[in-house]
């Protein structure tokens, strides 16, 4: 028994945190077991790397947030959801390993395929069976925003990079794309339907 | 004009940190710019970063392990080395990339080549030109150390293993190996002839 990885994607402003919390009740309503959680962080070890993240000053190198990500991905990982996934009970996160291939790959110019690399072994089988993209504007991302983080408040060239990027991932079989434009309840009912679709 | 970057190494109760900084002050005296540094930390990211790294309980998974002192590496050498050694700056760090290498890829179980791919790309240029291994056996590494930190209680199985690793490493061109059962002075003049050998 084997439960369903499910990531929900975008760029900051896309409404990702809001759009997890109401899947994963309606799953629920459903009769699913499922867990919500999000990256970075999600495991004790994983908030002090977020804290790191998060609140140092614009002196992180960008390799070196690369890495802090991956290093809370892989704890995750290990300690919460292939352990989940083993019991049948399906995981639902905020953000997953492609917010690195697009953030610190593509925005800070890492290389896609590089940032792939390096997480890979950390995660070993737990890569999301299905990432859901909530496609929006960069510009309208960043309109949306309120109290932008220090990753949030990198400026539109970055949030352009990092769209532009996840539309490039949207190709790969496992991605979905939702149109994050629309109200909240329509972006939520378009994310069950691709989640009813696959399985 | 470049810097010599130039790295100490061994296991646990090898001598490594007072042998650097009295290779350090030597160097000092014959002239030298030089800096010491030390992994993990040299940065107060990479110094927040040890903290979570030494001072977690038993549950860091070894692959978030090895992703964090990859992050606080690749941190020190934007930040630290890499400037330094540009302006012609001598730099010793106390533990390198090979303990990674020794500790996580082989002492974990992880892989000495799948540790290096993960932190070359952090590290950019800045890998040691010299690799100074002090060798010690496993057994008396560990009856040297007064209070280990977490990993240095990880017992003499793991000791050994990663003085397996090192031994392999040190047929690489940049390594030199000292005996470290000598008396401290012999141990660090030794030092001093092999990087005056050197350059």
């Amino acid at each position: 028994m084997t439960g369903r990885y499910i990531a929900i994607e975008g760029i900051d402003g896309a409404g990702k945190t809001t759009v997890a919390e109401a899947v994963v009740e309606s799953l629920r309503n459903d009769g699913h077991r499922v867990e919500l959680v999000r990256e970075p962080g999600g495991t004790r070890i994983g908030e002090a790397i977020r804290q790191i993240v998060l609140h140092s000053d614009d002196d992180l190198s960008p390799w070196s947030e690369a890495l802090l990500f991956a290093a809370a991905r892989a704890q995750l990982a290990q300690e919460v959801v292939a352990p989940l996934l083993a019991e049948g009970v399906w995981v639902v996160t905020d953000r997953s390993v492609f917010s690195s291939l697009a953030y610190q790959g593509a925005g800070r110019g890492l290389g896609v395929e590089t940032v792939r690399e390096v997480n890979a072994p950390g995660l070993g089988d737990a890569w999301p069976d299905l990432v859901i993209l909530l496609a929006l504007d960069a510009a309208e991302g960043l309109s949306r925003q309120g109290d932008p983080d220090r990753i949030g408040g990198a400026g539109v060239e970055l949030q352009q990079r990092v769209a532009d990027a996840y539309s490039g991932l949207a190709k790969e079989p496992s991605f979905a794309t939702v149109d994050a434009r629309g109200s909240f309840e329509a972006v939520v009912q378009d994310c069950l339907e691709v989640i009813r679709e696959r399985w």
